[in-house]
């Protein structure tokens, strides 16, 4: 009976992995880069994305998933009025995007006529670290005013990361920030992670970003 | 049957405001005015407790309990540098307290000696809106540089609110922030709510808070 019981459980757990097997079969058919954009609230995930439309449309077509927890469209309509296709999940109160939900997603988008899909993750250093969506690219967004300790409180969102942005660098003057303790930090749980210092307000360090990430692009469909 | 299954989902949602009820009756007999103390990761909750112990510690004694997704003392630490006790409590990767971690630490702090308690939950506007602690004032500390639509984007967490603390006023020259916006989407979720703006860097509002707090503490005591 036991064994019975551990075996569903199993079931449970695989079935939001095997979804996402499923979105990225249909991520690499299409050939379009994508990435699992994560942040704690205000971190800059939206202003970020704009900043990545911006240096990057006219030579690649973004789309962008928003996940949300309430029914608001605040960072949708954002995207569609910088011209690119955006589709809203609601989470109806959950605490970050799954594997289904993402599937849902892609149902509602253009894939055949993208070459990136953002997937924007509800705001939170916690919960989106346990579901995979299928997407190629971890990604958290870190913020200068939100601290140095982050490595050391959430180190779950930090271990997966293949690409760690640090967002408001033009705050660092304004607020006490150690980055060496901070990157000591990501170094101990994501030895070598590629790493973009940025400012979303003023576009400083996008350029070197989104030149990175036009050469993972062209990499996908060689 | 299905009015039998029915059931047992009303306990299961019913357990954990059970031990919120014998939470609250522990505090009220040691007539501890009681906080639980919300925010996103990085808005500033630790520097709040480090102040307002700073602003009250003559007059009160104040206890705190740490909520952390990950065994480190980081804040505990700062609380008892600061002389006051502190207990940790490790969610294990939970993205919030509930009712029996608090009982926990309850257990392991000396009520009798205190005059306030404040538990420090989980960094994050999605998950402790949900759980009931049992404690006297749910109070949310919102921060400049998050950005000015957080209401409208985590509305769950600003409805159930006592006070908000609207913490880093001292960036307000350094990112856009529209106050009104902000106080607009407060007001449609939360009328009239108790509101602090502070800077815990500049200890600005700070007085104003503690005189307020010191107050609640005095009317507890009747």
């Amino acid at each position: 009976m036991t064994a019975r019981r551990v075996t569903v459980v199993e079931n449970i757990l695989n079935a939001n992995d095997q979804v996402a097997v499923l979105n990225r079969s249909r991520l690499d058919e299409a050939g379009v880069l994508s990435i699992n954009l994560m942040a704690s609230p205000g971190a800059g995930k939206t202003s970020f994305i704009l900043q990545t439309i911006r240096a990057l449309a006219p030579r690649l077509r973004i789309g962008v998933v928003e996940g949300d927890t309430a029914p608001v469209t605040i960072d949708a309509d954002k995207v569609i009025a910088a011209g690119m296709p955006a589709v809203q999940i609601n989470t109806g109160g959950d605490c970050h995007l799954d594997a289904v939900m993402l599937k849902n997603g892609l149902e509602q988008m253009p894939l055949d006529g993208l070459d990136l899909l953002i997937v924007e993750n509800v705001g939170n250093l916690v919960c989106p670290a346990a579901f995979k969506l299928g997407t190629h690219l971890n990604i958290l967004v870190a913020s200068i005013p939100e601290g140095d300790d982050k490595p050391y409180k959430y180190p779950a969102i930090y271990r997966g990361l293949d690409v760690l942005i640090i967002n408001k660098t033009d705050l660092l003057p304004y607020v006490p920030f150690n980055m060496s303790y901070f990157q000591q930090g990501v170094e101990l749980l994501n030895p070598g992670v590629v790493t973009f210092p940025v400012s979303c307000r003023t576009g400083e360090g996008i350029q070197a970003w989104a030149d990175w990430l036009l050469h993972k692009s062209e990499e996908m469909k060689k």
